[in-house]
């Protein structure tokens, strides 16, 4: 037995994609926590109808919470608690006290502001003060309170559209009796997540497969894979009883895959090599990237610890000026050649005083291939201390992934070359 | 009469949050844009139980068009082309011409890696060709073929999760016949975007209330505005009798937010600095961006026109090694100054050859803030020939927030210097 939930995110700016929703991945990340399994998200404008069928929808799909976003504000076209009154069979009532406390926070926002009618704004926000009978009232972290409606269906929270307001309120309704008994069926799993770089997502499907029939226990493990940023996540949730299939995947996956398994335990590869550059000293020398690569190292709080900085050495100019690359290479090799690479890679090293550096030089489109070089075609030079890697690889996509790509396989080399492992 | 369509995003990453959905917003924008009106956006797990269960939602609910996105890799989790085929009742047969083809463009991939068995990889890739009975085949972009069920239901269009698969393939899904023929109830709508930067929300709310009493037919326009990377969006979509009333509004917001109003033509500012930079040629210093700014004028085809590169100076050594800033200047007066930052520009000026150069040095957090230069303080130094700006600026939010935030200042400050708008 478990407990089921969906989500329900209304607006019409939200539906139309002009503003990204935030509540839905938020509220499905709690609702994984507590062991309530999250069986859709749906969106829709704020018209009655829509947000009326939606509900009926998840009803009718046996879910034992549903978790509403938006529409509470204080203007016309703002109706889900209204719906969802509607939809429950519950009147609307105005909670006098609820008025009173509204009103106090308008007071406060608004002050004395001069040219602002109080009277008119505190009319247009008695709406926010209009509740279900019956239903309990979440107090407001802005302006508009949330309802908890229990009953025979579904039990409905209803929470406001802004994540500064529905975050907070989210765990007020989760302590409620309604609640509590919704998700009275509730599963605890454990989550695991593996990280693995260049392995291509049809070979891990064939170790899956193997995995099928090898492991005792392997349908309890609902595992779910997904290519992303050219890396390879699984992400595994079991019930506690399904650990040793648990461990067993992993043995088989780092028996199978162990150069390209290199996160168990979830960590990035932006986590481990943070990590692994305490008490070093980097800098970066990038051509096609641009400064991708220099952003993202700089990403992790802290890191002017052992983060020096870099050049983004566009024009064959600035890779002579700024790395001491010599011209007359550049001019014998091309400036995306495997010796300008570990030219600039010294270059930065000297320049900036480190033990590590990184370089990248590569042709990202749409203009510049050539047959010996096309584009996609990205040379890399990595030095850890004595420990030295230079690659050059053809990467796929367009220019901004092929930019992208190029800047998580230099992160996946300063990794290796950190580990000590060269070419 | 019109036509309704709604989506169904699948993937067990996408529901629960792991990946924020791209297909989404994307495909709302794109029925906008062919006047399709968008009534639900769905999302579930790769669960046939869901997906059918979405279809048969959206189907009761009498959408002529269907888009589902996710679920056509060659794993055994990606369920929804066998998922809608059953749907429609029809059986899958296996389509040898894709088949054929898949496997031409794996052998390109693959090539001849060494330890890859190129026929495992195409049996596990064998799934993909299996297309339903009847249905038009949409060529693959990656290895994923896509698919057009049409029939007495609505129209089901699948296709894939990667954004640069699924985009291209949503447009041939479009000339097919049978999406053709369920959006033949469309309205023809237009649609306009204003760009804003360095007004509030509020104050263009209040222009808009304005306009509602002294603008003919402003009813008639559907506005949606959206607070985005710091900028203002203003998104219109009206039928074509109403071009008068937009051509009122874009006058009365010229009117009273003339300097902010940068773009109504919906160009980027991205793209207004890529136009103005012909000719220039321009170098960037950064400290607290690391590489934002230098990765964003990159992402511009064609930059290396008129991009030298640019120094991330992030370590007060980088600053005076690379960018000849003073120590005793930063020591005196602080990393984060508009001196230094001054200095920083008249470096990169210098190393670069440049006469046009940007310099940002900030405390982006979440540690390194005073009193007197608390966490968000920016400082910008801007050249562009004669033309100089300096300012310094407290940016809300998280780091992240205001890295990002500072590289579009830096842009927009950028813009105003190479349109000759100095201090």
């Amino acid at each position: 037995m478990s407990a089921r939930a969906g989500i329900i995110v209304t607006g019409t700016e939200v539906l139309t994609g002009r503003v990204q929703d935030r509540n839905g991945p938020w509220l499905a990340d709690q609702l994984l926590e507590l062991g309530v399994e999250l069986a859709h998200i749906t969106i829709c404008g704020d018209r009655p109808r829509d947000i009326t069928a939606q509900l009926r929808f998840l009803a009718d799909e046996g879910v034992d919470l549903i978790v509403t976003s938006g529409g509470l504000g204080p203007t016309a076209d703002d109706l889900t608690v209204a719906t969802v009154a509607e939809f429950c069979g519950r009147e609307l009532a105005l909670d006098v006290a609820m008025e009173e406390r509204i009103a106090a926070i308008l007071r406060r926002l608004i002050g004395d502001r001069p040219g602002v009618d109080f009277d008119a704004v505190r009319a247009a926000n008695r709406k926010q003060a209009m509740v279900p009978v019956g239903a309990e009232v979440l107090a407001p972290v802005g302006t508009a309170p949330g309802v908890v409606v229990g009953g025979d269906g579904p039990t409905i929270v209803v929470l406001p559209g802004p994540p500064r307001e529905l975050q907070p309120m989210w765990h007020t309704a989760v302590a409620t009796e309604a609640v509590q008994q919704a998700i009275s069926g509730r599963t605890q799993y454990r989550q695991e997540m593996l990280r693995m770089f260049g392995l291509a997502e049809s070979g891990l499907a064939e170790t899956l497969r193997e995995a099928e029939g090898a492991i005792a226990g392997f349908d309890a493990l609902e595992i779910t894979t997904c290519l992303r940023r050219g890396e390879l996540e699984i992400v595994t949730r079991y019930e506690p009883d399904a650990a040793d299939a648990y461990r067993d995947l992993v043995t088989l996956l780092r028996d199978r895959h162990g150069a390209t398994l290199y996160s168990e335990d979830g960590t990035t590869v932006d986590e481990q090599v943070a990590g692994l550059l305490a008490g070093h000293r980097i800098a970066t020398a990038e051509s096609c990237t641009a400064g991708l690569l220099a952003a993202r190292l700089a990403d992790i709080p802290g890191c002017s610890d052992y983060f020096a900085g870099g050049v983004v050495s566009y024009s064959n100019e600035a890779k002579a000026e700024m790395l001491n690359v010599d011209p007359v290479l550049i001019a014998e090799c091309g400036a995306v050649s495997e010796p300008v690479v570990e030219s600039m890679v010294n270059g930065a090293l000297y320049h900036f005083g480190a033990d590590t550096a990184v370089a990248i030089s590569g042709i990202a489109g749409p203009d510049g291939g050539s047959p010996e070089k096309p584009v996609g075609t990205v040379c890399f030079a990595v030095r850890a201390g004595s420990v030295a890697i230079t690659r050059t690889l053809l990467l796929p996509g367009n220019r901004s992934d092929i930019r992208e790509r190029a800047t998580t396989v230099a992160m996946h080399l300063l990794r290796r070359a950190l580990t000590g492992v060269g070419d």
